[in-house]
């Protein structure tokens, strides 16, 4: 998606560590008119599809999510980061590994918000290696509902935590995909 | 505004510790189409005023905020947990105490998303002590920007920390003042 990746190259900056910072625009403070032409071009390319849910994961992917759910007419779930070890038995819960960060934090949804009839659009701001979206399709997965896709805004293709969850056969559509990324260039796929 | 009073009424729950759970359609699994209803209603409430961002508090209030911000057409900024106490320079910091879990932590806002003619209103999900809401003033006013007010959804009114910031001279829109609530009943100003 042209206008993503021009916003990237404008405004993204290079930070050691393969991060990229967009925090300008999506992820700190949020463009709110760009997040709705993202949303709008995740509904066209899953036109194909009933979505019946959206899934989004704890902070960053929340705007995006509930942005981009204006085109589905459809409530968006979004896993929570557990405060505690013992969550009960009325949440499923999976470890993530926070890419930026390098930690590991287990996040919970609530067991009411699945059902096995669900088929599930989970939308990011970031694919990295991948764990975040394992982790949420583990939780989809584990309450018996379908998942339909992704749709991530940037994803850091050199890295192929996309392309591990495309050849397990998920749908992955990412608007921004980065080839190779530096200080001073940024070249997409 | 009723059509808030109603689905708190139908599907919120009352838990020991005044803690009102309305994790079903607004902060864990949100009703998109509610929650843009909430942000006509703000709009409506603040057409007299010019702002020029929104700002909420990580997480639950990072949806609302978002949806609520297509009628303002402005950018969304919402304030982090912080993961280190060492932030740097280039970020306002304050501390936030957690109504519902008891503990304190520190939120954080980049510098560069905040500017001096910056006219803010701040959108959250719950007003209960209010100590959400005066984090957000603090770093919008060491920023040196206006607080135009505060739009939330649900005030726990007999906690009193709605009134205590309108006592300062801020301006709080509430869309459901609770005036008492226990397991069977809850009862609106």
């Amino acid at each position: 998606m042209e206008l993503l990746k021009k916003r990237i190259i404008e405004d993204g900056c290079v930070l050691p560590g393969n991060v990229l910072k967009v925090d300008s625009f999506l992820n700190h403070q949020i463009d709110i008119d760009l997040v709705y032409k993202l949303g709008a071009e995740w509904k066209r390319l899953f036109s194909d599809e009933k979505i019946t849910k959206i899934m989004t994961i704890e902070a960053s992917g929340i705007g995006i999510a509930c942005v981009a759910a204006m085109h589905f007419n459809v409530p968006v779930v979004f896993a929570k980061r557990s405060k505690s070890s013992n969550i009960g038995k009325d949440f499923y819960a999976t470890p993530v590994v926070s890419f930026t960060h390098g930690n590991t934090y287990d996040v919970i949804v609530s067991k009411s918000f699945i059902s096995p009839e669900d088929r599930i659009l989970i939308i990011d701001d970031f694919l990295a290696n991948g764990s975040a979206l394992r982790a949420l399709i583990n939780i989809i997965e584990e309450a018996g509902a379908t998942v339909v896709g992704a749709g991530v805004a940037i994803e850091k293709a050199f890295l192929h935590g996309g392309d591990k969850l495309r050849d397990l056969g998920y749908r992955v559509e990412a608007l921004a995909r980065i080839k190779s990324m530096s200080d001073d260039k940024i070249e997409f796929c």
